[in-house]
């Protein structure tokens, strides 16, 4: 994609109202704008960086057998009353001319529970595995943090219905699995917290927190063994033994949650009679289980991580390009040439191709933009007939032709 | 896909309270289930759906140009009071706890034109065009007719932002093509019809109009040229001389509005101060056009036109697949094999591997779903080791080797 025909704008000023590095960064690199608290706008480069991520867990979502659907935002009065939420406080509610009252879905087991009742009917209809990726609402008090907490945001929402509980147990670690693949591809390094059930079970759920001294959550967590809690259900405390290997020091971090895994249980099966006949023609109530991914707090939590003062350091597979290429004067040919190289060859570049902008300028960009690969081309390098090409992430670089330089980051996005 | 890997229910039963084709096929097939008045769910198949339209409309849009972003749904009650928007009828409003009021976007001028006003400065940062594929929510008085008129529904809108007149004229005849192989591609006949400006322009806007018996809007075209006029501009009746050939009759029929083209001018402009420096240095105002399709309408008026008793007729690229193999008694290992091998050569295969279902059950299921291209393996084919292959709206079956129906599939997408 050339420069000039992609609508990115950086910005020279951090912004005014903003605290928080990703919101700051995504800001200045023309990811995002700030249409309220705890609302944002998604620009080209940053609608790019969302859809990298959706597209790394649509991948692992469907690798375990589960089915994409979209679901509406607009979910009438009468699903919610039928749970018991329709009162809950960070429900935002409206209603139209015809009376109608609605709430706008922050999470949607009250709108799938009575589809699956309708089309299951018997122990060979399960286990079932439905997902989307969609937006939410949620009156969020606390909006801040850029993307991290937000009143509107994308939501990855899994659910799945079983037989018994030990399906569900099964698959419930089955879906664990599949988040930490999730967010090793996306370079996030997650701990799997023990966290309180909620309303729905006694068990403890699981969190997936990037342990960083920015996040929001605080965790203990043993540093020998995998032993780690909320702050909410903990009853250990920083210096404490581990109770679990009974070797390590218990330590504490704040956190980011990126994803959670809840077992639900029959609660929503109740409300929506979603029952099905067992091998002996018995009624039995759907064993349920919900999981979720936001994908634009992990968008978030991914700059939190990954960025210097210069800019964002994109993990591969969430970057919005693979390389990005840049033009400075008396390379604009060799640019031109080795764009058309790369494009042929399948790559998604980015191209700096702008005549009024400064080498200064474009290489301040391609660091703060943040993609991981950068190749320019100079009067130097079309002298010599090979190209600049630098990871973002190292001071070091390398001449290399442009066969050599589509190898580096092939090479690159192979390696997991 | 195999059947059993995925969520396809299909329904026995007609529903009780949709009279529309569209609203009554897409049920009965299992694409969307109605959550309430205007308001749907699509289940896999239909997402599968949408997607497929999506990416038709992402092709041409980014064909001419345009960019895409992603705007929010939840926009703040001071943008629609710049423009004088917050009390129109069809705007859902809400409000958090905050005290801050919202309105439910039903298109996004007022959120995108001051974006561009931080980021435009002169005549050299025009012209721009920037879309999004987005839902909608619009409180819809007389939601009916399945997926033609929501109150929650799937919106593709592109903005454009010229220095001037002539500038935006160029690119709305560009659009204007744009949209016509989108329709083209999505097997939707479309007029382009003369309508009002509603409160922007005096001039004409263009609407998209699939003229069928069932479309809510009035239609007057003439037989033998271009000339069409909406009912509510139109100073002509049925039988009349076309007033621009001077040789056709004018002729009346119903139309489904499926796209439309504005010329805005500068009414947004003025509102969020949107201006550039021309090549003088003098301030001028951005001059723009927006342009919608609707991808969820546009699915129900494909089904409107393409059906017969037995199902839908899906025009081959809003498919949810390229092929449905069907096994049936003595096939399933031959089907297996098909199965790979399409899969292996990169087709993108609905397979009905289940056991449960008799043969009349997964044609008929095969005819509903409605998929170009079916494909049977049975004790019969087995025996001569070809397949037998049908195109959805013919009545005769070839017996064709494996490779020689992926050929007739291949083929069939390649022709325009």
């Amino acid at each position: 994609m050339r420069f000039t025909q992609f609508f990115i704008r950086t910005q020279k000023e951090w912004p005014r109202d903003e605290e928080s590095a990703n919101a700051r960064f995504l800001h200045r690199g023309g990811f995002i704008e700030k249409i309220g608290a705890g609302v944002y706008a998604f620009l080209p480069l940053g609608l790019r960086v969302l859809d990298r991520i959706n597209r790394v867990i649509r991948e692992e979502m469907n690798a375990i057998g589960a089915s994409e659907l979209l679901l509406p935002a607009l979910i009438p009065k009468k699903y919610w009353e039928a749970t018991g939420r329709w009162n809950v406080p960070v429900l935002y509610k409206s209603a139209d001319s015809s009376g109608q009252e609605y709430g706008l879905g922050f999470t949607h087991e009250e709108v799938l529970t009575p589809i699956l009742a309708r089309r299951i009917q018997s122990f060979r209809d399960l286990p079932q595995a439905l997902y989307q990726i969609q937006t939410k609402f949620r009156d969020e008090p606390r909006a801040r943090f850029g993307l991290i907490r937000g009143k509107e945001f994308v939501m990855k929402d899994l659910y799945s219905f079983h037989a018994d509980i030990k399906d569900l147990e099964r698959f419930y670690w089955v879906v664990s699995d599949a988040y930490k693949k999730i967010f090793s591809r996306l370079g996030l390094p997650v701990t799997v917290v023990e966290a309180a059930g909620g309303d729905f079970t006694k068990e403890f759920t699981h969190e997936f927190q990037v342990l960083t001294p920015v996040g929001e959550d605080t965790i203990f967590y043993c540093a020998k063994c995998d032993f780690a809690q909320n702050k909410e259900v903990a009853k250990v405390s920083s210096g404490d033994g581990c109770p679990k290997c009974q070797k390590g020091k218990i330590e504490e971090s704040n956190g980011i949650e990126v994803g959670n895994i809840f077992r639900l249980g029959t609660k929503f099966s109740e409300a929506a009679n979603l029952v099905y006949k067992d091998s002996s023609g018995k009624e039995q109530l759907v064993v349920m289980g919900s999981y979720g991914i936001g994908p634009s707090r992990a968008m978030g939590a991914i700059v939190e991580l990954n960025h210097d003062d210069a800019g964002i350091r994109w993990p591969k597979e969430a970057a919005p390009f693979e390389a990005h290429l840049v033009a400075l004067p008396g390379g604009e040919e060799q640019a031109d040439a080795a764009y058309e190289h790369f494009t042929e060859h399948g790559f998604d570049i980015l191209y700096d191709d702008r005549a009024d902008a400064t080498p200064g300028e474009k290489l301040a960009d391609a660091d703060l933009i943040g993609i991981g690969w950068r190749i320019v081309a100079s009067a130097k390098t079309a002298l010599c007939g090979r190209l600049e090409i630098k990871a973002r992430d190292s001071r070091d670089a390398e001449l290399l032709t442009p066969a050599e330089s589509a190898d580096r980051i092939r090479t690159s996005f192979h390696v997991r």
